[in-house]
């Protein structure tokens, strides 16, 4: 990658990166832009196109693919993959800031803004579109093209618009059988109370 | 914003603006492309990585997020918002017009082009798709992913693919009740020809 | 087009190409990025802000609109049009390369990578999403918003989440009547093993 090496991470030379809040390894990809006040770990990969607004945070060795933008209010947490043109909200009632009728409702952001929670190591396929609002859980595969429209639970498997849970994903990102075992890896699962557990993987 | 001011709107200087029509206060953020022969308003506000064709027409007071593209034949109307990722459309059959067999029909603009029109502070909902040649009614409140496939009357609240009236939006962007009355504002609207009419808003 | 000559092609000075394999009278727009590696034929139009990984590989006469990405394993056949916004994908399984439960996974894309075949003269409809390992035939109209899932006929005109068969399309773009004729323009079509065959049109 012809790269600007910033200290120690990597920012392409058509990229623009402003935040001073970058992590060791990360790369930043053509196209980008990372706004100051925008927070993004170690380890990272921040593809082409895609816009961090000031606000955003975002954890280590997280994949941003293509296109995505992380507003004010998103938080990505580590090992998170967030697919090409995954679009977050953080307003469930968007009118435009200038219209006057609303100009009240838009002069602080507590009136409007909504937070939304991507959990540690969960994957938000192609294309799907998450309200704000929402919290995902560790390891949750949420299918390409889905509308996530309320929490998620940790491995969670889902499907559609709205999003429904069809199973249960391991952490390799396989789906469970009926024991909550992972054919392809092996790992063991248990349920917990906000989703499942896996039986192989620290937790904090 | 390091931005160029030219005249008295705008530019990042990572965007690239060839219009001669742009109002006064507009902001055009970073990888944005406005170009020649569209025509933005005034106290506007175009997101980044997004592409204005010629021909586009955008009112004042608007608010156009991230990687929205607005092709000739689409007209935005004042005080109206564009959630990031929204898809606009401007051609039902699209073939390559490089393909020998349909070059005659992509030689004008008139065999092929539909316009689109989005009225007066109506919001488009993130990821929204338009298909070509339907006019959104003013105030509408079109929900994030739907799909737009006919015409929205004027305060219409819109959901699903293809998108349905699920109620009716009040201009600061709430639900009306049954009485058609906004809880959150306190405006009251009543039945017109092409839905609803706010008592308390000017219309021209 | 302000755009740099470069042989017998035209990169936008705002575009970054840095293939070898760029076909005569090809354009490539602003905010667009071809990475080394990836193929484009002749007379194509790639849009603003689309990005062509290295083993992306484009035919002639292609069209493709603005924000698209075509990853490593995706092929589009000569005289294809690829919609605004379509979304590519090509892993059913994605997990952030960086976590370490699939860190041997990534390490070879014969682990994850499944690829995708756009036919000749077919078209994606804006914002549809294309789950990888499918083939669309030739000159299939794949609608604004569909979710691929599974190989498509040739000539077949699909829509919906997941897509469904509803038509069949001519060559022009338009819907063939019962007796697989063309109203529009009057080509005549039979059933061949994998969808249909246009009678007037040379197959290679």
């Amino acid at each position: 990658m012809s790269t600007t090496e910033i200290g120690s991470h990597q920012v392409h030379p058509r990229a623009l990166c402003e935040s001073e809040h970058i992590g060791e390894g990360t790369r930043i990809w053509a196209f980008a832009h990372v706004m100051h006040g925008a927070e993004v770990g170690a380890a990272c990969n921040i593809g082409e196109h895609v816009f961090l607004e000031r606000g955003a945070r975002v954890g280590d060795r997280v994949t941003i693919k293509n296109g995505v933008c992380l507003w004010d209010g998103v938080t990505i947490e580590d090992d998170a993959f967030i697919g090409p043109g995954v679009i977050f909200t953080n307003d469930r009632y968007p009118r435009s800031p200038r219209l006057e009728a609303v100009q009240a409702r838009y002069a602080h952001a507590e009136n409007w803004r909504e937070p939304t929670t991507v959990g540690r190591g969960a994957s938000i396929g192609a294309g799907s579109i998450l309200l704000c609002g929402v919290t995902i859980g560790a390891f949750a595969m949420i299918g390409a093209a889905a509308l996530v429209t309320r929490d998620v639970l940790a491995h969670a498997w889902m499907l559609g618009r709205p999003a429904r849970r069809v199973g249960w994903a391991c952490v390799c990102g396989r789906k469970l059988d009926a024991g909550l075992c992972c054919g392809a890896c092996g790992r063991r699962h248990r349920s917990g109370a906000a989703g499942l557990i896996c039986e192989e993987i620290a937790h904090a």
